[in-house]
This record gives C-alpha cells, sequence and structure tokens, in this order.
C-alpha cells in the first residue's frame, strides 16, 4: 500500500517551488454538448461562436468553441492542484489566446511556478503561476498567469522562497490575435451579426452601457463551475458556507466575467472574439440571487502589425451587483463604487 | 464614429413602417447539446425526436430537432428587433412547420411587418409581423405570424400606418405535414413509442388529462431562454421586476407552452410532430414556484390530402398553475378559469 | 376508438405477472449532448470518460458515456411501467455493465417480472423486476434487478403470484469487466488522471472520507432526472409534494448515487468504471437545500480471471446530507447514522 495519502487536501503554500512545474488532472475532450451548456447558463450571441455558417463565411472551418469556455476549463483544471486552499484569487495577467477550440478537441493544462512570497503575518503566502493550455496535438492554446493568496499547513514551516515575477500590464497589440484565423471582413455580415459597428466605429474614451441585467441563481453557477471541473469547494458546499465568513456559496469569479461578456454584446457585438486579458479584479464577491448588470470604456484601440482584417479594441468592463450602469458606476474617490464586483481590462478583436 | 447609438433600444411602436423586411441576428446552429439541454429541461419522450434508430425506421434520416426548439429558437431572434420594448405578447397565428430541422443545421430568421395599429391611447401601437425561419440553405423551416403591443417612444409621433391584416383561424389540412417525410407505419413500433392509440383511436370531443404536474424554477426558465438567445428583459432580471407589476421575474410564454407539450406525452404518445399552431393565448402570467398541469381536447381530426401514412388532430391543449386538470378546467362563464395560464389550439401528425 | 384509456395512470401490483415481459418505451439516442448536461450537474472527472485522447490510449475507441448515466436512462425507461405507483424503491442487486455505451448509441430496456410478494396488508405488494438495458445492435449494455413495493388498485384484487427469487448478496469476480476493452496499462497516465494510486495500492478495510460537499438544488436534480427520461412524478410536482408526506420534492435516489460516485474521486481517481452494482438502499430522502458528503470503504480487492490489465475493488461508499464524513458515519447499534442517505456496494475497476 502507497504511504501517500488517497484524499488530496490540495497544496499549501509551503508545498510549492520555484522553478516547479504542475501537469494538471485532467484531461477534457470539449464537445458541442459543452458548449450548448454553456449558452443556456450565459446565452452568449457573438455570430461567429453560434454559427458554423457564419464562422466558414469568414474564415474559421467551423465555429470555435467560446474563448470564456475555454479559459474556465483550462482553469478548472488548475483548482486542485494551486487553489484548493486559496484565501483570495488575487489577479491574473499577460493571459493570451494562442489558438482556436473546436468542438472535439481535447484540452490539459500545466503549470509553472514563477513566483513566491510569504506574507508578513506567516500565516499566508502568495503564489505565481503561469499556466499553459493545450490541444489533443500538443498546441499551446492558451497561457496566463495567475496569483493566489494561500494558507500555510503549518505557520513555522520556512519559506519556500521568494520572488515576485514582473508581469506586464498590458499585453502589446503585436502579441495579439494569434487565434484568430485570417477574417474576410466582406463576408462578416454585419445585420446578422447583430451591429453595424465595426472597429473604425469606436473611439478612446466611449462609455457603454450594456442596459440589461441578469440574475444568478445556485443551480446556474454550480452547473457552470462543475463543468469546467472546477472543483473549489466554497461554489458548491452550502453547509459548511453557511457557517462561514459569507454565511452561503460563493459564486466562482469567472461565472461574473462570462455574465459580463454576454451582456457586452449589446454594445459590442462584433467584437467576435477575447484575444487577451490584461489583468482583471473580482472587486467583490457575488452570490445568488443578485442581479448583474455591466457596462464597459474603450481603453484604446490599435492595429495588429501585418493584419487589415481585424483591430483591436482594449476594453475596461465594470459588472455590478443590484446597480444599473447607465450612469457608469466605477470608483468614488480611492475605491471602487460598492456595487462593483468585477473590473476586467481585455483586448477584443472587431472586423475592419 | 458612427452616429447610431451603440447599445440598441429596441424598437418602439412607431419605428415599424409597413411592409418593413427586417434580417435578425444571430444566426444558430443546433446541436445535440441544444437538444441534450432542452431534453434536460423539458423531459419530452416522443420517439422520432428522442432515437435515430426510431426515426430511421420510420423514414426521417435521423432524429429531427423538437418542433418547438426550433419554434424558441427562430423567435428568440426576434426578440432584439420585435419585442423588446413589448408591453405584451398578444397572439399567434398560422404558424407552420415547414422542413425538419436536424443537428448541424443553422437557423436564421427574417420578419415583415404585415400589420400596424394605433391604440386608442396613442401611448401603445399593436405591431404585426410574419417571421419565416430558414436554414443553412435558406429553405423555409418555419413560418409564424405573431402580434404584440407595443410603447411608442414619443406619444406625439404620428402613427406609422394602419393595417390590420386578416389572418387564418385555424390553418387547412392541406397545408400541414410539410415538414414530415413519408411514414413507414408498420416500421412505427407502438410499444417503443409508448401507447397503443394512433390516429384513428382519437374521436373529435374527447379530452385528455395528461395528469402530471411539474413545478418550474427559476434556473430552468432561464436556462431555456438563453439558449434560445431570447433577450426579453423581464425574464432574467429580478432585480428591476421586483419592483415593477409583478414583483418578479416573468417566464417566456413558450416555456409554458413546451412543458405542455411534454405533459401532453401521457395521452398523445403517438403525436410525434406539431405540424401547425392555429393560435395560442398565454391567458395568465407563470412564474418560478407554481407547478404546472395541462390537458388536451380534440377538437378535429382530419386526413391529408394525398397523404395515407398519417392524420392530423387538431389539439386544444390548456395549461394550469397549482390546479390538476382531472376535471379539464378552461373557461366559465365569460372569462378562464383563473388558473388557467395557456390556451393553445395546434395540430399533430399521428402515424394512421 | 379504442377503450384502453388514453392516460396511463402506470401500473398497480396486482397487473404484474410472474414470467411477465415488458419492453419498455421510450428508445433514446445518448449524445455529447447529455454527457455535458451530466457532467454540469454532477462534475464527474475520471480521465477516460472525460477524454477522448486519453480513452484512446488506454484502449477505447472514444471516451465512453459515463456508467451511471447510462443506468439512470435505462431506468428511467422502466419508470412509466414499473415504479409509476412505487411506494418506495427497496433494492437493486445483481447489476452489471456489460458492453460499453458511446455517444450515437441509442438504448431501450426491457423487463422481465421475477417475483411478486404480497403484502400481509394486503394493501401493497413487492414486484421484482430483471431489466435490461440494449444497444442499437440489440448487444446487452446493461442487467439488473430491482425490487419496488407498489399499491395495489384493489384491496380486494387476488395476489397474482407469489414468489421471492434468491438473489445474489455480491456479484463474483469472474462476472465483471464486460464493458471494459483490455487497457493499455503503460499507456495510463495516473497524473492526467489525478492520482497515483492503482489497483495494488488499496488494502481491504481502507477508508477514504471524499471530503467536499455538495448543495443539491431543485432544478438540478429535476433536470437530471428529466434528462434520464424519468417520470416518477413526486421528483417534479412540489404543489402536490407540498400536501404529502414530505411537504416537498423527493430527489431521484440516482441523484445521490452520481453525486457520491463525483465525490469519490477524491480518493478513487483512477476507479475508472463501475464494473457492477453488488447492492443499494436509499437509506433516508434528499431534498433540494441540503448538503451531500461521502466516504468510501475498501469491502474487497479482486483479481479478475484471465485479466492482467486491471483489478477489481469492492467499496461501500456512504453518503450523508449536512453532516462531514471525516468520522466515517454508518451505523450506530442496529440503525444507520440519522444523516446517511446512501449505502451503496459495488465493484469498481482499476488499472493495475
Amino acid at each position: 500500500m502507497s504511504k501517500a495519502p488517497k484524499t488530496s487536501a490540495g497544496n499549501f503554500f509551503e508545498d510549492f517551488r520555484l522553478g516547479q512545474q504542475i501537469r494538471h488532472a485532467t484531461p477534457r475532450t470539449v464537445t458541442t454538448g459543452d458548449v450548448a451548456v454553456y449558452n443556456g447558463l450565459f446565452g452568449p450571441r457573438f455570430a461567429v461562436q453560434s454559427s458554423d455558417t457564419f464562422a466558414r463565411a469568414v474564415g474559421y472551418p467551423r465555429a470555435p468553441v467560446d474563448d470564456l469556455l475555454v479559459f474556465h476549463i483550462v482553469f478548472g483544471k488548475t483548482v486542485p492542484d494551486i487553489s484548493l486552499n486559496a484565501v483570495a484569487n488575487l489577479g491574473y495577467a499577460d493571459c493570451r489566446f494562442l489558438k482556436a477550440v473546436y468542438p472535439g478537441d481535447t484540452l490539459n493544462a500545466v503549470s509553472d511556478v514563477i513566483g513566491l512570497k510569504e506574507n508578513s503575518n506567516r500565516k499566508t503566502g502568495i503564489v505565481y503561476v503561469r499556466t499553459r493550455g493545450y490541444n489533443q496535438d500538443g498546441a499551446e492554446v492558451l497561457s496566463y498567469v495567475r496569483w493566489v493568496m494561500l494558507r500555510k499547513r503549518d505557520e513555522n514551516a520556512a519559506p519556500p522562497g521568494e520572488l515576485v515575477p514582473e508581469l506586464p500590464k498590458d499585453i502589446a497589440p503585436a502579441k495579439l490575435g494569434a487565434a484568430c484565423p485570417p477574417i474576410n471582413t466582406a463576408g462578416y455580415d454585419n445585420v446578422l451579426a447583430g451591429s453595424p459597428h465595426r472597429f473604425g466605429d469606436y473611439r478612446v474614451g466611449e462609455k457603454v452601457d450594456h442596459s440589461a441585467g441578469v440574475t444568478v441563481e445556485d443551480a446556474e453557477h454550480m452547473i457552470a463551475t462543475r463543468l469546467y471541473q472546477n472543483t473549489a469547494r466554497l461554489h458548491f458546499d452550502h453547509f459548511t458556507g453557511s457557517q462561514g465568513r459569507f454565511g452561503r456559496r460563493l459564486i466562482y469569479g469567472g461565472h461574473a466575467i462570462s455574465l459580463a461578456r454576454s451582456l457586452s454584446f449589446n454594445g459590442f457585438a462584433n467584437a467576435f472574439h477575447v484575444t487577451a486579458i490584461n489583468g482583471g479584479r473580482h472587486v467583490a464577491p457575488l452570490f445568488a440571487g443578485l442581479t448583474v448588470f455591466a457596462w464597459s470604456e474603450v481603453l484604446a484601440a490599435a492595429d495588429i502589425p501585418k493584419r487589415n482584417d481585424v483591430g483591436a479594441l482594449r476594453l475596461r468592463t465594470i459588472a455590478t451587483k443590484d446597480r444599473l450602469c447607465a450612469d457608469f458606476p466605477f470608483r468614488s474617490a480611492d475605491d471602487y463604487d460598492p456595487a462593483v464586483i468585477l473590473d476586467l481590462d481585455y483586448w477584443v478583436l472587431m472586423p475592419k
């Protein structure tokens, strides 16, 4: 009999080492079934992902899988190894979508520990990982850095190392678009896509209220989070959660990102591809029963070197709970508006 | 920068014109994933749609997509353009299913404005549209008329036209069955289909209690409605809804239709295809937490010219909330029984 | 017009006969969509079912459908004929998975009445059936016995027969593994599968706490149960249920089995296949809002004759509601711990 425990309690801060590489379980074949469940939960309407016919007309071999579904599946694999004992998911950086994923592709994930920093209280520490998602051919489909605050198993354990990596605040336009084939902009039908506004129609500083709101149910976020095979317990266990800090289940932060992305269709219907995420902050927790609204600001508009088909818009999307966004709630003085739950900084592609 | 607003607030009564044609976003490839989500939400058991093997034995190339799922997806596309500012969805007429839809087909929708009538209060008006759904080959799969009451943006705006179209009260048998291939009635296995009763076993006036009830949850109707990419806000936004007329989210009327259709299996298991909808009325709103029951009456039984394989039954299906249907609740004096939520008049096909 | 009633009220005790064979409606093509909905509801992470690539590397042609999803679909078909009037689902025996099921396969089910026993109160009786599930080629994929207590329609009806069948308490190792192709154990990647522990690493008597808990929502168990086309009314009808014994909807017993199986990944990640169920008892009802935990004990470890690739572990998995399992709650004196809801005795396969 093996001496290793059968039940994994997850890793604690002192279990990580700089340079350590972790291959994650469980490989996952993504199917049109996963896409349908995702569509039922979030209702995205971007035409490229919705229609094989539309996708082919603009240059894809068929409708690709929604970028955020790819992100959530890759992220989900890392949870049992990286963040089962997380106190907080602190941030994301340098997230780039590198290759389109299609139904039938099988995803797996590998993480490298690129930073460690014990907190001064010696009870917790921050782990930085670079996670890469791969398809069945070994091609990299996604790469991102995230950092989480983890508990130590033993407060007296020596820090496992100390290095705070330098991370880019944003991703340069030259690094965008890798997952997007050449787009036939003449074949891109604005009417079917739902908006006359293409890349050139947006200006930096423009703010758009996405207007609609969507209430979240416990069944929904649990179905979504299980679909990603994300096992973080605080999303699923009301019994334990009811005795804890929030008194209930906490919703996976990625749920708010997907809700906000779907809402953003009203204003950015032609932003058919999320090509990169510069950073994101889950400003406040989201719980079932609350209604999510969102608005976005165009932070930048960039050409991508050697591409005349698409341009990149850098967006800040702010999501709120139980708070309409017609007046673009964001920050007051030094802090976020108390209704804000998400501050996401990302690049989308639009046809020119 | 384009001057058109980025966020669509939907169309108001005075935005429509007689003869106007609207091509709707977003094309949608229907997959076995969509079918599975639909099955999880409604639990239909009609053998033709459930089994590729059964479908092939009777003459289909494979299991077709449930007729009502096709209806909901086509309907959903029209919402952002037609009914985002609807006060009420008043009725349907002349709805015919024209071609079977299979997983892999891509649906899109086009509507023609065929009628306009301002109400005497000048605050609202009624818009009549003929909506057609098409597959990726441009073949028409569905055609129906609906009329909705819309708010005016500006009460002083001139009426955009006035024409109340003549609509058929029912669809003639000669127009039925277009989406149904020739059925091999000898290959149709009554036992696997769940009932010994074929077309000839029903008589006009016969009433059938479907007996079971099903409670609706908010997560369910929202997942369904998003699956159809139907964006009507009152189904999703509890925050705004809680301050409104009903104090909560209102369930998409089509949800009750699908629930009633699934319940009707117990009594009409061999009604394998909804071929047309003569008309339908959402008599009262449905909310989460209520339990839906249903019963049906055979209004007519008709042969279809030149077809010996199937006959058509015209059914009235009544759905109720929190009310058993053993005594067939319908109308008392001039009004509906207060428990009735749906009065649907439609044609189904049954093997002879 | 046929004289048989159109609405089925289900069978009562006196409607069954020894030796009677019942072919059940509705045949069902299982798709990757069904798999995705199942994954969203239960979050299984066993690599063989999750990944086509992993499945091929170990010897399957592609990822097979989760064994319990196959069980639930076959079981669901029997409900309208066998258990619509069940007072209680008393037990299972001799359940063997005989052939792997893949997306695209069509399942149907046939039951033989193998036992009948009227209860002394003459109001109810017990019916024993052997149910077999078949694929589209007529190959048997699953076989099991279950017995249910049914009401009599007429208390004065004569007992329809009396025979209590002898049922095996457990299934011999020689009968295991029929649905499992030869496994290439060298191609089985422990890291991707999520655990270093193979067959030889477990010892009889070993207990494992699966540690995590998952709360059940009404929307979830209804979606699952409809996905299986299981029509037992007490799972769906809150209106009637609120006036009954439990005051609410009762969750399908199989829901707890699937939850426990998914939780058991943490401890038995390489138990990639449920090959047989010796018996199971739904010790107490489960309701929405409760949180399910689970632990397992290794009851036996057996070689399978002529197979060197995999071994069989006999597990008892205990699921509880609102009760952590670190101390392995099971029985106190002669009765189960009041938190226990499920006692399942089954065989899983693990690579050697």
